[in-house]
């Protein structure tokens, strides 16, 4: 307390007055007051606040990665961010509970007075979509999802995607991670190696074990398919194609260093770099989760249309949750690890620089 | 404490030694340590004792719902029986984080060790599934769950396939709630005439409203679809024709009790059994999000295979959590209710007798 | 849609322009710009609506009861603005693991701008306590919790403490409870004398049995004191002087008709009211259990001070966990139930009523 | 796969018939079923298990400090097994939520065969508690915990008490940090110079600013007690009374070092340690919150004994919740820390040993 300040309210400060005005049930105006109205209306104005916050967290994250270089310094600052995100996704995901206290004879009490409005209008949603690096959205009815949003805000939505999103930042961050081709070591060669190595000993363990032939055939032909997988990631143009076909997103030179911060994390200079990966694909995982649960609460709450007449919203929604993915690749990547025990030992020159001397 | 009984100790009450001996890793037998296995076991079976208390009260609801006549005495028993399974589904769902907190590289260290056990073996999850009534399952490579399971458990676990299910003993108990046809009182013709108007209305509304035409029809398009899809109900072959398609899974006469229950929940003697189909669907609803959660996890820690060899196992789970659902039903029915406001009103002969008299 | 309304936009209905508006970080006005201050407004922000929510509940809740006669056909209305409550509190318990990603540290940065600003300060969570029906609240630095409040709120706050509050509604409910004293059936009467048999027989168990003189004195003792609570409630003056030390609040007449419905909770006309008063009991537990995180957060991330000078927040907060309550009688009651075994039987005439006929 | 092995199924690996085997209720031993103890025996198996990882994870953190040195390679290991410990905890209060689906009366039904049975007896929970560091246990009813214990299980535990806990590796480790005090850098008398210079400078601030007389002199006494609060850290003989008084417990040498690492987090050796300190708050959080879950939900079922006549276990369960704890230091610390802008500024020849050179 260096210094005074004049004294303030609690509600003053938080606005609660102004904030308890914003509650107005269509129902109430209409003269068919629908209990349940307010506690729809809270509760969306309870996730836009969340939100908020996230965009306000991402948008740090951005500045963050912005530069051309990434301070150590701030690697925790970045995880702490993230982590936050995280908790509040979980509290978007658990709230549905709350939400499903509603039931759909509640609901018909007023649904008819918000027509159309719909979740899919909030622009702050795209927002979070657009900074964290969605690019492939699947259309609704056909149409550009900024067509559904205020038309005061169509312009800031645009302007995201055009600017770096956090998953282009990252990108750019990985490919320039240092360590990975010196004269000294050539990770990428050596991890080469080493895969082959252990997939050509698989082999012989298998032909000279004592499985019957069906099985080793089955064992066999699953070292083909892991032999064939690796070879698209060791060779660049093989890659680039998985990359057209959507299997793979980052750029080449991002997934192998991605790859090494992986298998070496317990280097001192790569366990935050890990962290933060292992956040964001939990920040993705989170996501997909809480469409998940909103497609199954609308199916709960509409019902669900028979026949062809036109795609329904839960349809829609679950559809998303499969395919709004941004981090999915470190996911994907999993499928290329090898145990630590197998992995080419650093050289002590390269070691020497992932870790403290004091 | 009318008796005393001979004293016993904690430990000795809960088997704990023995419990405590049960975990085994592999990868200390085959002297290649791993840290992480003991967590992949205590899950696991901290899962399969969950399942056994799920299995243990879904055989209760079984019994409950068995005879000719289910007791109203009965009904608080059979909701908390319900309520305890979905609280344990939370837990279910929620300690997926525990096991995220193990790598995919920590995992890699015994999974070749485990081949190739598989949580698709586990024999309670199949009596869970059986026992609630899931009928149409996926079937993964081609084979019948059943032949994964323990030679000596898939006896037990067809028998399962046979008896009946609590999905079909709780369309009987609805087949069989009376108030819906007497004299005084037919239900599904009142119903009818109820929509029919509503519909009517609706149109003229849309028609004399100044609304411009494109809008209109879009309104109109509306309105004519909600009418085919009442009729779809109201009309026993058609409904039976829908039944055959899979959207609808209950008799027409149980899906009739069912929207009465729903839509008249507030007359006491229906408080209950509308609860009982609130937390069936909820039960549903958490394998479905049991499932996904799953799904994701596995795709988290085993990457996706390239290419076409083989289904791989996340994409399975994820399917079955679209498909695997048994009370789908109290899903799509919300689209077959009215506001309460445009309700048949029940003759007082009725309602008398879904109230107490004291 | 029997009618049509202008058409809605989202972002018109929710008022989120206005929503967004309302964060203004005092380290920004004050050009210090620190970055949790953000997160802070947005919590407390979402706290404030939820308890706007619970509030609307809560005052439906005292509409319900406060009719000279509760119709059972509102039961489940009323468990259903209870279970809303509960799935909320959950919710505000969880969402400390938000607010505690945010470090002493990172606290420090803002702290001194916003005094003395505090959680004190809320005006919907006194009215909360109001409503629920805390009468005997620990003061703080000696002071009338109303000071504290904003002057224009004042005068609404001291209203709800003298308008009946829902602990007083329910009670006035229960003492309405019919079924308990009848020419044929006297509940009180012959519960006592089934409590007393059972004492009686295991006494005789207790003497006759094989146990050595020690334990048999322990077992002794703990019947004589047993016998000496039991008939602190069944003597009415008795009873009173516990409810004057603070033991008991309801009315005698209300305990006894609470007693009752646990005990026969299985009979239709009792099922919904047991599970009210497990659920209050919940409420009661909810709150208990967030004011006692939000103790040991304050503690976190304030410290502890040393010395004498003035009572700490985080241990008048941990003091309001353990004191501020309003439905611990329905805690405490547990200790006078008896198997359901052993209880009286009740009488066809009285068990008739209890159940519906159709 | 680079060898193979016997496969295996999942019913074998994870000794499933042996798990579900362990699960014998008195209540049936008895002849006298009793639904509800079926749930109670299963989750306190469930608890058990998840002890059982707990303790793993513990020895294998007793193991990462027990060097003289800690390699830096270990620090994400170790937040790791942290953070497991901390998920699992969330488990262990979430699923009280599971065991409160079991009523009073439920329980009533097999209280008695279980007698004197208690939760209290558990020997893993005790190991728990010796190795996180517990030292300062509140007696129940005049006796050793460990007469409580298994007469096989005392031995085991009394070793836990003699052997080296994670507190006091954690303080060794924290005694050994380097850093603190070289020709270039003394921090404990950089840091006391620039809180000296910031209490002065607020006190001139209130003296010059233009409050009214009494709200300066709240501001002065509160400076005054700020001095004393830090003269109390700052004078090692003060710092040891308070230790004695049991205000403290790391030596004062750890505690310097912890707040050093605190105030410096950001520096990149430092996010590490500072992240496992934060971690272990929070698991000593958690066994607060757990603890205080259990005394609650002990209350609800068995209710509240009247009288003096021993104390009763939910007052004992919530006095531990207030007392059992291990980590106090690291909330207590807050009190001492300085806004980031006023610390000391390290020397660029300590600042650069705490960043990596490549």
């Amino acid at each position: 307390m260096a210094q005074t300040y004049p004294p303030i309210h609690y509600a003053e400060y938080l606005k609660v007055d102004d904030l308890l005005s914003l509650q107005k049930p269509k129902s109430e105006e209409y003269g068919k007051s629908a209990h349940d109205e307010m506690l729809f209306i809270v509760i969306h104005q309870v996730y836009e606040l969340w939100f908020r916050q996230i965009l306000f967290e991402i948008d740090s994250a951005i500045e963050l990665f912005s530069g051309d270089r990434v301070d150590e310094r701030d690697m925790l600052k970045a995880s702490s961010l993230f982590q936050r995100i995280i908790e509040i996704q979980k509290i978007l995901i658990d709230q549905v509970d709350v939400l499903e206290t509603m039931t759909p004879m509640d609901f018909l009490e007023f649904r008819d007075f918000l027509y159309p409005a719909s979740g899919f209008q909030s622009t702050q949603f795209r927002l979070i979509e657009n900074k964290l690096g969605l690019v492939q959205r699947l259309t609704y009815n056909n149409q550009d999802y900024k067509t559904s949003l205020p038309q005061n805000k169509q312009h800031e939505v645009s302007a995201t995607e055009e600017s770096p999103s956090l998953f282009q930042l990252l990108e750019k961050w990985l490919e320039r991670t240092p360590f990975l081709a010196s004269e000294a070591f050539d990770f990428w060669k050596a991890y080469r190696e080493k895969v082959e190595d252990r997939i050509a000993t698989s082999r012989q363990h298998v032909m000279e074990s004592e499985l019957n032939e069906e099985v080793k055939t089955v064992h066999l032909k699953n070292l083909e398919q892991m032999d064939r997988s690796f070879h698209s990631i060791f060779n660049k143009s093989e890659y680039e194609k998985l990359q057209q076909e959507g299997y793979w997103r980052l750029s080449h030179g991002a997934l192998c260093a991605a790859l090494f911060i992986h298998l070496y994390r317990d280097e001192p200079i790569l366990q935050l770099p890990f962290q933060l990966m292992t956040q964001l694909a939990t920040i993705d995982e989170n996501f997909t989760q809480w469409r998940h649960r909103h497609a199954i609460m609308v199916h709960r709450m509409l019902g669900a249309k028979i026949g062809t007449g036109g795609s329904s919203g839960h349809k829609y929604l679950k559809a998303t949750s499969d395919k709004h993915k941004v981090f999915q690749d470190f996911f994907n990547m999993a499928t290329f690890f090898i145990p630590k025990s197998d992995l080419p030992e650093l050289p002590k020159e390269i070691s020497d620089k992932l870790r403290f001397r004091y």
